[in-house]
């Protein structure tokens, strides 16, 4: 086990070196210099406001996590009376460290995010260069923190337990928080979006970030959760699941050797390593562009991802071209397809200039357009996951029984690779979407907010894209995912004395009807959390309402006169989560509907319905929601007629709709794949067991 | 065989009733008075147009069915220089018979259609029962006759050849033509829809159906062609198709005793028996309900239609009350699928209502929850067809071999008996529109306009319900294709000396990259056929601009100057047909390369993907467009602020982007589907011999 050894420790150094990496970041953003105090003030702000969010959630997430955990604990791998009971101990310990690890990660990135959105704001003062880099170091931190706890629970619990499928539990952690940070964080940054422009922009034509609206500190905050916090929580989840996966059919496989195992490690140490350099090489000139600084610190990332890896299946024993050729393919797709979401969204390609162009003839054409090109926008992302997961499998399976299933399991390690880069990216977007807000509300001048705006609207495409790559690899991950609930539910099968399932036929008609309501399942949940998001909106607006009605001289913007920005910020938090309840509810009550009328075979319909009317609805939502936000920036930039023409309304129109598009239901949908692949593994043994129709 | 004798008799018979009552009801709305000459004028223009668009479009499925008809003489069943020559001549022959019967019936529709529509414009002027009076019946003509060649085409086949796999050969034909019908004629519709009302409406402020548009002629011949001609095409196709799978079951499991394919054709036959009654009782009083009239008859038509059934199955030798079964739980499922759908799109009940209150947000709030509730719409109808396809089997598998896969052909045969009614119902919509307009343009007064909107309104709801119903029908029906596309696969995998396929399993990957691919089929086929729209409207716009500024005097309405109606419709013809082309090719291309790289199992998994996705668009397609055309209609009719109102704005805005859902790209999906399992099953040796990964 001398190559074992050997991993853990070039793993464990890599964890090192990235909290120190990010540690020094941290100083680094915190020494820059802030002196506005309005801008100190209002910074504050948004830095308790996104704690009072996430106090809240927390709260509502340990309840919710302890009951699982106790489920956990009864139920799995083996119900505790038939197994061993270390087992079950150790499945619910390492299910609550995946929580409490994501959630750390979270708290951190808002902690450093809501330092460096201040800086970045007077950075932006000083020119492009000085606060592009406030911004991304800001960002980085969170995408190292992600990577480095991410990779530092995963080795934990394999090295105290030394059982693989223990991993199960640490991944279902990291779903359980993604929810609540992603759906939950979703409808909050949305409500308090929506609120505050029909609200400001609509009904009294102040501008986005005038102080004089009650929910404009919400509105900040709720970049924050949503895209810091609730977009780290999510790849947390997606990068655990994935080597979760990999890792337990790289057990499987190894026999005593090891070396599958040890490639997992060794490929995700990489990945972090790579992020690092990628994150140190990040930079723009005085006057670059910060779209392409953030992409090509991508591609190093990835060139060195594969130069390394490639080095490392060279020199060390048992490693295998053929998986490290997974793994490549996985990495490719996923910036392929982070590329085409960027030709759909980026408002210097002709589709959005199109959206923008069909704004003329009035917001129906705005959506109608939209929406036809997210749909297209869809094929790509989809063709390329599927012959991904088809090299992949292809490629490995001549190395023997089990390697295809792991090939496709590596490519996914491979997508996820860079995932610190990636989120540091993404992360880099609220940042300077505050910074813009920040520089408006402290007064810093036309330049700076000009600034500010470009910093911001390279922030709009990355994220798009980020969101592209993050569906993919989640798409990857939960084909993965299906072979672990196959083995899951054979456990228990065999247990009964039943006859093994060797896969789902699909003219089954158990396995049929479970894809059917599988399909159907994404976009009810997706459809209530839109919903939610309205319904919460609506309270926030009579709330604003209120305030302007009963605050003296708000309105008006007399001196000394504040708006009450907490109750707003309390809407939202409260809202968010009990909007999130029933849309989590339905999609767990008809995986239980459709296990105990159809069985496991109906089950293994039902996640795959699932997965693919899942990754449909989320690429055609968040792409759509991207389009529409920058065909209306390209319309603000001077297009189509500009600011206030009728193709500026239309387009503002297209905006409001794709808001809840982008940033609640199509993100929230990939984790409502991996909840609904929890509850199915949880319950195996009772669909197993019971079942009208199995 | 003195069973098959009888049964084959009384469907005859059937048929023989259905025309002879088709002929009676066309005779008797010819007698209906019609004496404006404004109106007599307006409505020879509409069958003009209608008659223009169907030459042409028929002309350009000629060379289609030429070549198609070809290919399959060449290969199908199987090659030429394999098999039997005069299987394939017969084969080819059937093809052809498929798509000119179809035809026929479309062109008798739309013949008696606008016969039907200036006399229920001036029946309008006595009140509502005398013009629903002649606007069902008109529509029911077209019911009659497209169930009456349906049953008639299936008979000869069957008789002629004894095979009922030449049967594929006569549904593939409906198939090809239903694509051109239904979605040729959708973009026809919406062209003319959207240009009519961007120029007039919008720019102009006249109202709908003023005759000073260029565009109002071509207008309501797309409610005709659209509407009577499509949709008539599309249940032809899906009627066809249940029949044909059923008949190819029934025939392997009959042995010597006919009894389930004579139970097939006794409960078609019953179905049009029923319909025949249910249309001859369809009444409405001087002051009742259209709406409850059509609903009352649909009822009265599935309940004689189950109480024939099950005298049949009592009386009748060898017919089995499990099947029985089969049938009546489709039926069922049917109904409740249209009253689901009712429940989303009917104005009086609380989802369009709300859709019209949001609209006061803006129009951003009417898409978002016009959206969000067709994707929760989509959820019941595929619950139903889930659980139809699943009891079914489930009922009938105790019954043997194959039995199980005959009862979901029956279930879906069930839920098409009554389709007679159906396109009766649906039919009806149009024509009433198109009284409308005719009472408008020949000045008919306000009253009568009144009358004619009501009527107009109770069709738009259940053309809502027809098209759940379609689509619903038409999943059943593909569930069966699927099951053709495997034993025709294994033929051709037989042929080769290779192992034949006993299913599609998900896990496989050659499977599961066809699922992914196929999923994304149906997206980009309806965001082409949107795009279409799209750009074929703003040919039309600029043609009406055009008109505007050369003919003096149109604009002011002078007396004696007439728009150049024709221009419009032949724009619209040729951009229908122009528009469709690309679309129907990127749906045969994907299927193609699917097949080449992942070979037969690719393209099975290539089916269920785009079945799956395929109904959930279609679905949440039809149901937000026509919850939006009803959420309009509400508020024109008082509620919400009314006509001209900020919410109004709001709610045209929705009607806009559900009119290319609800009447293009949500219906045309089916005929998609039915394609592309056509191309699969005819290139399906292709495959089986030649692919990357097969």
């Amino acid at each position: 086990m001398k190559l074992m050894q050997l991993v853990y420790l070039v793993s464990f150094f890599s964890v090192l070196i990235a909290f120190g990496y990010a540690v020094y970041l941290h100083l680094w953003v915190k020494r820059q210099p802030v002196s506005n105090q309005k801008i100190m003030e209002v910074s504050d702000l948004i830095h308790a406001g996104a704690n009072t969010f996430m106090r809240k959630e927390y709260k509502v997430l340990a309840k919710f996590a302890g009951i699982a955990a106790i489920i956990i604990l009864i139920l799995l791998p083996s119900p505790i009376w038939q197994g061993e009971v270390t087992t079950n101990i150790s499945m619910a310990l390492a299910y609550l460290a995946g929580t409490v690890l994501s959630a750390i990660a979270g708290k951190i990135g808002i902690l450093v995010a809501t330092q460096a959105n201040s800086r970045a704001a007077e950075g932006a003062g000083k020119g492009i260069k000085p606060a592009f880099l406030i911004g991304f170091r800001g960002g980085a931190v969170m995408g190292l923190a992600v990577v480095g706890f991410c990779l530092l629970g995963v080795m934990a619990v394999l090295w105290l337990t030394g059982d693989a499928s223990i991993l199960l539990g640490f991944s279902f952690g990291a779903s359980s928080l993604a929810l609540f940070a992603k759906a939950g964080g979703g409808i909050f940054t949305k409500t308090a979006d929506v609120a505050a422009d029909l609200t400001g922009k609509v009904e009294l034509g102040i501008p986005e970030d005038d102080p004089r609206n009650p929910a404009v500190i919400a509105d900040n905050v709720g970049d924050n959760v949503g895209d810091v916090a609730g977009m780290g929580a999510d790849l947390f989840d997606s990068n655990v699941a994935a080597m979760a996966s990999a890792l337990v059919m790289a057990q499987s496989l190894d026999g005593g050797s090891g070396a599958n195992t040890a490639m997992v490690f060794c490929y995700a140490a990489i990945g972090l390593l790579a992020s690092i350099i990628g994150i140190v090489c990040a930079r723009v000139g005085q006057n670059g562009s910060p779209t392409r600084a953030l992409n090509s610190s991508t591609y190093t990332t990835t060139a060195i991802f594969m130069v390394l890896t490639a080095a490392a299946t060279w020199l060390l024993p048992g490693f295998q071209w053929r998986i490290w050729g997974a793994s490549a393919v996985g990495l490719i797709v996923g910036v392929v397809i982070g590329i085409t979401t960027d030709y759909f969204t980026d408002d210097s390609k002709p589709i959005v200039q199109r959206v923008a162009h069909a704004s003329q003839s009035g917001s129906a054409f705005t959506i109608l357009s939209g929406i036809s090109y997210g749909f297209i926008s869809s094929l790509p992302a989809m063709v390329g996951i599927a012959v991904s997961a088809l090299t992949a499998y292809k490629l490995c399976e001549p190395l023997g029984d089990g390697y295809a299933l792991f090939g496709i399991a590596m490519a996914a390690v491979g997508m996820l690779s860079i995932v610190g880069m990636i989120i540091s990216n993404d992360a880099y977007g609220p940042i300077v979407d505050n910074a813009r807000g920040l520089a408006e509300m402290g007064g810093l001048g036309e330049e700076t907010i000009r600034v500010a705006d470009e910093l911001d609207s390279a922030g709009n495409t990355v994220k798009a894209v980020t969101k592209g790559f993050a569906i993919g690899a989640a798409g990857l991950t939960v084909i993965s995912l299906l072979g672990a609930y196959m083995s899951e539910v054979n456990e228990s099968l065999a247990a009964l004395g039943r006859e093994l399932i060797t896969g789902f036929d699909i003219m089954d008609p158990t396995v049929f009807f479970g894809i059917l309501v599988g399909a159907a399942v994404p976009a009810v949940f997706s459809a209530m959390l839109m919903l939610g998001v309205d319904k919460n909106a609506q309270r926030m607006v009579a709330e604003i309402h209120r305030q302007f009605r009963e605050i003296a001289g708000l309105k008006e913007g007399r001196e000394g006169v504040k708006a009450d920005y907490d109750s707003c910020i309390n809407i939202a938090t409260e809202g968010s989560l009990k909007e999130l309840i029933p849309a989590g509810l339905m999609a767990i009550i008809a995986t239980v509907a459709v296990g105990f009328i159809g069985g496991p075979s109906a089950i293994g319909g039902f996640l795959l319905g699932n997965i693919t009317s899942g990754l449909l609805l989320a690429l055609f939502m968040s792409n759509a929601g991207g389009l529409w936000d920058n065909a209306k920036k390209y319309i603000e930039a001077g297009h189509e007629g500009g600011k206030g023409s009728e193709a500026h309304k239309a387009a503002v129109t297209g905006d409001t709709v794709g808001d809840p598009f982008k940033d609640t239901a199509g993100p929230s949908i990939n984790t409502q794949i991996t909840v609904v692949s929890l509850v199915a593994s949880l319950l195996s043994s009772l669909f197993a067991a019971l079942s009208l129709f199995g």
